[in-house]
């Protein structure tokens, strides 16, 4: 019943603000500005004092709303939660977001015997509840910003939903989003998971979100993780789930206990348990990134032997330093390839694998030619791109992302790392990144390190040669 | 003789650019670009057409500069470089930049004959050259770009010099200098390093370069390691180096092998020598920033034991988590500091290490009050600080920069990570992370691990509680 009623809280045409505010201090604000302007159905905002709001119209109640609500964010005091909640059972509302805090996450068995009571408010109504004590959530694939941090509306669309146990890092890595073009399709932060936990969430985003492509899990700790595994060994194969869990030393285990009420768990033991449900276990928030961005642009490799093709030898050193360490190996050239290189490059560059293409520097055509051969090449799974960009290769660069456009669509994984001075040439490297095929990191080292990822997960969910954006 | 020229040539009151171009496609246009607007001192452009270049009088010749010249930079053809170092010796330079490509790095026997031929040429002349087949070099604490990357100019003026074997790398480094407040004093490419090679430049560093706090090596493989662990050895405990090693694989060991022209060795025995000579051997080009970064603004620590604060639990958990794997530890507080602390949150937080700081995150005042006493704990050798902001806690985030001016300096090494939208608080962040004893990185992970390699270095250089900014 409550599934059933997911895809309708994540995409309403219609969203009241209870609690909205004109008051910078108040989180009713908040959530009123990341809604005004970027959300495309109607917005009602619920305030007692009946004025208006960020510009419109306020309503004193619920049941003063004409027509109908889809999803009520609710922004007021926990003690009037519960009768809020009634409001929203009687006015038929498919789901909830409830921001406010101050239930079984505190001390005070107060907070507990609150959460009770409004889970057992919800089970009557058969209400859906995102939180509470949680951000909220934003639905980037129907412009729907339905949480306090306006900003996350800047990340780009696309095919990565995260679902996380803590607003903090939904937090962290919203930003890192959009700093490193993550392009997402939700973030959703569970809060106290009042009866919207992992397993709902993960039903909804495989079986009634196409948008999303790979999901991104945070995990802290979990009362019945059971039922987590069992969702995704259900699922194996339809969407790839890579997790970053935290609790790995005991410290951090106990840390984790207290701020989530449950048990986290020993770490080596979820570690077997994810693995054996399909899901890759990712070391660091980075790593959970820049693995889920590659696989919404990459298909997955058919093997470990990779091709490392740079512009410049140090980085194509240490791109190749980096692939034995996490299970990759440099590819060896078919005499067909290798004869393909040999004409586009001169005796003096290293022609073998890792490719240094600097004397084929100045000539892009060349660059995206030697691209072509270790794509065509059968021993070769997977391609490590690199180029370090100046104002000096301004013409170099502009020229391979018009090559790179006959370069579709690619069979294999490519990650890119093409540097450049911030602001100088963000455009074409970023039409470059939005290209299906190819996804560029920050480094040679996380290129690989992703380009590992897409393997793990490749072998993990016996998905290999698959596109996401196939599906 | 050499090492007595390096100074000025660093810091040359004149620069000639031998090659100077107004040509978008020549390197001598870039050098010029780097130039023109930054550099304080003279410039004089030498093209033979005599034509304008920049704006600036250009001259036919070297000799036909009138008054003493420091620097040349020179961007010509390579049959034309053996003229123009003698040229140059003849006028008297302080030293060369050699940019010009094509001489032992390449396969035809007469690239290493020619390079042969030119360091004949400068020891003749007692003319340090860097390079040739490299990028150049820029001195931040100078105003000095005399590279053909305008660029590197936007890098912060700050302690950290990169010395590095290879031109891409400086390049992926300055620029992710750029983007994460790496604030640098030089960016040193060594080219084939002609007669100018790591020993020069850590001697002169060390000695001569009051602007350098931290030294961060790219090494790929050196004829002679032994001259480069007798230099570090005898600076030992002076100024801090880490370094990169690329030659960790096999295959990659034969590419360095093949680019540099040397031997790049194994690398178990480089980890051994290096560590026995003081340098910290990091993993990626990432840590070498990071570290060099914290390195720059922090004091060395005391100690492993590590005080976690976090204004959200989730960051908090993820980097207590990347504590134990690095050799951190977290800190337990004293019952003074456990009193502090308990005064300043409510018994709903979690008060112990990791510190949640939740119920604090509207009150600056008291995060700051929080930060003082466990920098007063005497079980505590380092801090991780944490928080993401967004619009909604702006004030408090403006707070808290506010707040921070009361601590100071720092006696024990700060690391934080703060993240905010790109653009919505760069500003009061960025003032934070130039703060003396505070240094901010991207990651909860990365901020830890830059804490281990602050103890390492620490205990590796017995320069405990040493701050670089002191020295």
């Amino acid at each position: 019943m409550i599934n059933e009623k997911l895809a309708r809280l994540f995409s309403p045409a219609s969203v009241a603000v209870i609690g909205a505010s004109n008051s910078f201090d108040k989180l009713g604000y908040h959530v009123m500005k990341s809604l005004v302007g970027n959300y495309r159905g109607r917005i009602f905002p619920v305030n007692p004092r009946g004025e208006k709001v960020w510009g419109l119209l306020s309503y004193p109640s619920l049941e003063a709303i004409p027509g109908v609500v889809d999803l009520a964010v609710i922004a007021v005091p926990a003690g009037m939660v519960a009768e809020t909640l009634h409001a929203c059972g009687r006015k038929g509302i498919s789901g909830v977001v409830l921001i406010t805090a101050g239930f079984k996450e505190i001390e005070d068995p107060g907070g507990a015997s609150l959460e009770e009571e409004i889970k057992d408010i919800a089970g009557r109504y058969g209400l859906p509840i995102i939180g509470p004590n949680t951000f909220g959530f934003v639905n980037l694939s129907s412009s729907v910003n339905a949480s306090f941090t306006s900003e996350f509306s800047r990340i780009e669309k696309g095919g990565v939903a995260l679902v996380s146990q803590s607003g903090g890092i939904c937090h962290l890595c919203g930003f890192l989003a959009i700093e490193q073009r993550v392009a997402m399709s939700k973030l959703m932060s569970l809060g106290n998971r009042c009866n919207v936990d992992f397993p709902e969430l993960l039903t909804y985003l495989v079986n009634e979100d196409d948008s999303t492509k790979v999901i991104a899990l945070y995990i802290e700790g979990l009362d019945e993780p059971r039922r987590l595994l069992d969702v995704a060994r259900l699922f194996r194969g339809r969407k790839p789930i890579i997790a970053l869990k935290a609790g790995k030393s005991e410290k951090g285990d106990s840390a984790s206990r207290f701020h989530t009420g449950s048990l986290a768990g020993n770490h080596a033991i979820w570690k077997g348990a994810l693995r054996q449900a399909g899901i890759l276990m990712v070391a660091t928030a980075e790593e959970l990134l820049d693995t889920a961005k590659a696989i919404d642009s990459c298909p997955l490799p058919r093997g470990a032997r990779v091709a490392v093709l740079s512009g410049q030898a140090g980085p194509g050193m240490i791109a190749s330093d980096a692939l034995e360490p996490c299970g990759l190996s440099l590819s060896s050239f078919s005499e067909e390839t290798q004869r393909r290189i040999n004409d586009l490059l001169p005796p003096i560059a290293i022609r073998t694998n890792p490719v240094d293409m600097g004397p084929a520097w100045y000539n892009p055509g060349n660059i995206i030619e030697i691209l072509k051969a270790v794509l065509d090449d059968n021993g070769t799974d997977g391609v490590i791109f690199l180029a370090m960009y100046a104002s000096a290769n301004l013409k170099l660069a502009e020229g391979m992302v018009e090559y790179m456009k006959a370069v579709d669509p690619f069979r294999k994984p490519v990650i890119g790392c093409f540097t450049a001075p911030p602001g100088i040439w963000d455009g074409p490297i970023g039409a470059l990144d939005r290209r299906k095929g190819i996804a560029i990191l920050p480094t040679p080292e996380r290129a690989a390190r992703a380009m590992a990822n897409l393997w793990k997960v490749s072998a993990l969910t016996n998905a290999k040669g698959v596109r996401t954006w196939d599906r």
